[in-house]
């Protein structure tokens, strides 16, 4: 059995589990190596079995032969689970309880019909996943390097007169002409004053003669993500827009310095904070600094100044400062990172370059 | 008070609910006319009052101004959730079962300390989202229109030698330029062999002489969507691909013919698939006859046969038949139609034209 289910198996033989209800996506994804979409997977030393429909069983059985039984669904999947889990008679079951609705809960408990007990479990997976192989750091880097030959690209077509979507539309073509599968989000193109709001809707506005252009993009590259943020000028810069750019730089630089294994998560986020706050804008950086990306775009560890967790070597995430004047402009770097043995690597190349 | 909040007020008084926690973000867009994202919007006659954080926050003021009060998050959610309850002094609160995770609802019953009953609702916004009012439909019906340009923009791209993902990159920027947002799923395109798997993931593969190329693509329009099948052929068909093809076409003519008030939703795809199976392929056409269509890809009414609801003016729903012979192709014809007060109207125009 392929070793990530192996992991899983000790992490349910630890909380004294016999089996575990799979149900976000790239949890799935990650233990069987395979893009799952719409589908359950129950995870027990007696048998894996894939819960899923029509549409992708053909696929799902060529993909998942030697890791999971796949069965393929027609009524209730919960009845379906329910009778598997009776079956190999299992009798404490864990489920993900920061994924599983309230409503499915309700109706796989009602099926084992006191069978079994459902034990709320949480990050059993994305534990795991929080530390990168290699396997799975390459094709972060092939995600990454697809967005950086984007950003070169489109840095000509940015000019007065564009508009946001079709700065955005021309990047969706190159991505996938770049061996992207899709973009890992909608694009943020935000001109001007549309840059203040941090996840701002790409618009019909056109971009005007001397204003900062915020690209914000990510692509999928074999089910792993990216997630960049670049400032382009359409003009000249004015001395507001380059010292609050300069402030935001120095911002990543200082966290960036601080990351090896060992140091605090949330000390990450303070050594950037701090920094803005000193030059009088902490009141306007609101977000986190970072999110862990594989999988998913945003998955563990979350950069954030409450959590204590420590750093470990594997961990890839991103790490971007920002600041946002309402009504005025916002700026945002945005670069991902891997806390190797010693330190840090930038997979996305030199800062902001 | 805006009329969609006051249905739902007229829903919450009929079960004797004095607010409504809401969390899927199609219904409060619904509610509040605001595209929303990460957010939680509690409805009580009280106040209406919506959750976000400060990436979201002054875009949201601007947006709810008159509609709810905006909370701007810093740390717990469900803590500043249940506070707002208990201020309003609500007693029993709804939630929407299918989609609250089952940990946020432990969080939130915790905070509220027994102050507050929590009831599972489900499908109070989704059941008023079923009928289209006519300023949702011309989103609609501009969604559809984008598509359908797409549609006939990429046929003279299909060529041999051009990959699916090729496909795919040119309807992405296509898109965009013609007024979308940004598409409402990924764009599939299945060559071939691949045309068999209905859900199947854009590839790199390249188009090939005379083979059918099933393209799957939708938009997003000011938060609504659009979802059209076409299958082309890249050269000559032979007779067994025309065939199957007539089959499908035929199958959602009978579909649409039934269709008018009053009708039992199960009645369509009985319809369609009484004829597949009358032509010996029934085992070929797994999944439903289709899914209502509007601020979400999929959402009520679901066209299955097991569903016993009756058909009503004002619903929006995709006809979509199809035949997949494993390892050879498949064939889905795709359209969307509106229930008018004395039968339906077919939004995506002549079939499959």
């Amino acid at each position: 059995m392929d070793w990530r289910i192996k992991n899983i198996y000790a992490e349910l033989s630890e909380k004294s589990l016999q089996g575990l209800i799979i149900s976000l996506p790239a949890n799935i994804s990650y233990l069987t190596r395979y893009f799952s979409r719409d589908s359950y997977l129950l995870v027990s030393q007696k048998e894996n079995v894939y819960f899923t429909d029509s549409r992708y069983t053909e696929e799902a059985k060529i993909s998942l032969k030697g890791i999971a039984e796949v069965k393929k669904i027609n009524g209730s999947v919960f009845k379906a689970i329910a009778q598997t889990c009776q079956s190999l008679r299992l009798k404490r079951i864990g489920f993900e309880e920061r994924i599983l609705p309230f409503a499915e809960y309700k109706k796989i408990q009602k099926e084992l019909n006191k069978s079994a007990k459902l034990v709320p479990t949480h990050g059993l997976v994305e534990g795991l996943r929080q530390i990168k192989d290699s396997e799975e750091l390459k094709k972060i880097k092939k995600a990454i390097q697809i967005v950086r030959e984007a950003l070169k690209f489109i840095q000509n077509f940015i000019k007065p007169g564009r508009k946001e979507i079709e700065v955005a539309a021309e990047i969706e073509r190159f991505v996938r002409y770049h061996g992207a599968r899709s973009s890992a989000f909608d694009i943020i193109v935000a001109s001007g004053a549309n840059s203040s709001f941090p996840h701002h809707l790409t618009s019909q506005r056109k971009i005007r003669d001397n204003e900062p252009v915020l690209i914000d993009i990510g692509v999928d590259y074999l089910g792993y993500k990216s997630d960049l943020t670049r400032v382009f000028f359409s003009g000249k810069i004015n001395s507001l827009v380059r010292g609050i750019y300069d402030i935001v730089l120095k911002a990543q630089e200082k966290a960036i310095s601080q990351i090896k294994p060992a140091v605090g998560i949330g000390e990450i986020d303070a050594a950037a904070r701090q920094y803005i706050t000193q030059k009088g804008y902490g009141g306007f950086f609101g977000h986190n600094l970072g999110h862990g990306i594989g999988l998913e775009v945003h998955e563990e560890p979350h950069i954030s100044a409450k959590v204590q967790d420590k750093l470990m070597p594997g961990m890839v995430f991103t790490v971007e400062p920002g600041i946002y004047l309402p009504h005025k402009f916002g700026i945002r770097i945005e670069d991902i990172v891997l806390v190797t043995p010693r330190g840090c690597e930038i997979l996305s190349g030199t800062l902001n370059k």
